[in-house]
């Protein structure tokens, strides 16, 4: 194997257990064993677990900001439900090392040394996504000088999504497709909040709701929601 | 001085500078000239900026939660805004140290020394902040044994509490007293999209909105959300 590709074998390795367990529960013997090489050839590629660890994150991250890309088609309400799917694709597949980042980082320690930079690593990764999350949004929503409450709007969504996907990771006690509709719905309905109070919020909400179909989840909550029970 | 009440004068001349400045900003020295001491009199209390900075974190987790804590009488939607208010007092008075503890962590690091036990101990006691809000909503639903629907609506609201601060923080672009508002409607639109998803959050979310008077924050956003423009 040349250089670049044993690197590339050792990222893979390292991504598919650092999305089972929290990168402080595994060595570098587990990574050199799982990778079917010797622990020296692991350090002949990567410093340390750390090096090979921030590796493995700025993969995930490449991966998880390429699945936000949705053809600008159709109804908004469709495509952010498929893409919301897919970032719950990613959340499934990389659960446990999902959770282990977003609650406060990784408490990884290479033989108890210093690891503030690999946490400051992972924060940038972290917002680096957030903010290819933020960029698509604004995108499908053809704005490109956003107003605060909009932006506020956007990246609240976002965090919304985190949070949600932490709590279903959780036991998994409520399915998937539900939270999925849920969230782009609630999307909607933050959205909504925000325009009762902005009117230039209002005029965005209408023009995005005028071109969602009946049977959009869109169109789904606004039945739902003036439905005369609630 | 004693030594617990000159302990308590450092925490709060540290937590005054915590507020104002992320904590990697300054040193021991500006702290010692803060308090009137000198910098060896410091370190006999504390042993360095970190103990100093934890100390300070626990002062001011203590001080967010018992915020929380509100008397069970009266409509909900009034005693959620009391407690979103005293939320953005909190905000607004620690809005440097908030955010950079917020965004990541504190990237501390006492003569370069490694601070992974602070960002543990800072995420611990972020941890425990958001639970101490969890506990207090739950208890004025009157739920002690919340079902994963209304966990989620819950947590996900807590989190989307401090990215509304955070992004608030960021600029001040909108007036604190409207995101007070437009928090505790969230909370309302949030649990309306679970409710319409799911009969036991339905019966919720109606019981608590037939208590609701029309002017309070529930029977506004109800008003809003219901018009026919939207």
């Amino acid at each position: 194997m040349g250089v670049e590709e044993r690197r590339q074998q050792l990222i893979g390795v390292a991504l598919d257990l650092f999305s089972r367990r929290s990168p402080d529960e595994f060595s570098v013997d587990e990574i050199a064993s799982a990778a079917g090489i010797s622990r020296p050839l692991v350090y002949h590629y990567f410093p340390g677990k750390l090096s090979l660890y921030e590796a493995a994150l700025q993969c995930a991250s490449d991966d998880l900001a390429s699945r936000f890309v949705e053809p600008h088609e159709g109804p908004l309400g469709a495509r952010l439900l498929r893409v919301t799917r897919r970032y719950f694709d990613f959340v499934d597949e990389h659960g446990p090392g999902f959770s282990a980042l977003m609650r406060g980082g990784p408490a990884v320690a290479a033989g108890g040394a210093c690891s503030m930079s690999t946490a400051s690593t992972a924060n940038a990764l972290v917002d680096s996504v957030r903010q290819a999350a933020y960029v698509q949004i604004l995108s499908h929503l053809d704005v490109t000088d956003p107003p605060a409450r909009l932006e506020l709007v956007v990246r609240s969504w976002i965090s919304l999504a985190e949070s949600t996907a932490l709590v279903w990771l959780d036991g998994r006690r409520v399915p998937r497709a539900e939270l999925e509709t849920q969230l782009v719905q609630d999307f909607a309905a933050l959205a909504a909040v925000s325009a009762a109070h902005d009117e230039e919020m209002g005029a965005l909400l209408r023009r995005v709701v005028a071109e969602e179909p009946a049977d959009g989840p869109f169109g789904d909550l606004i039945d739902r929601l003036t439905a005369p029970t609630v």
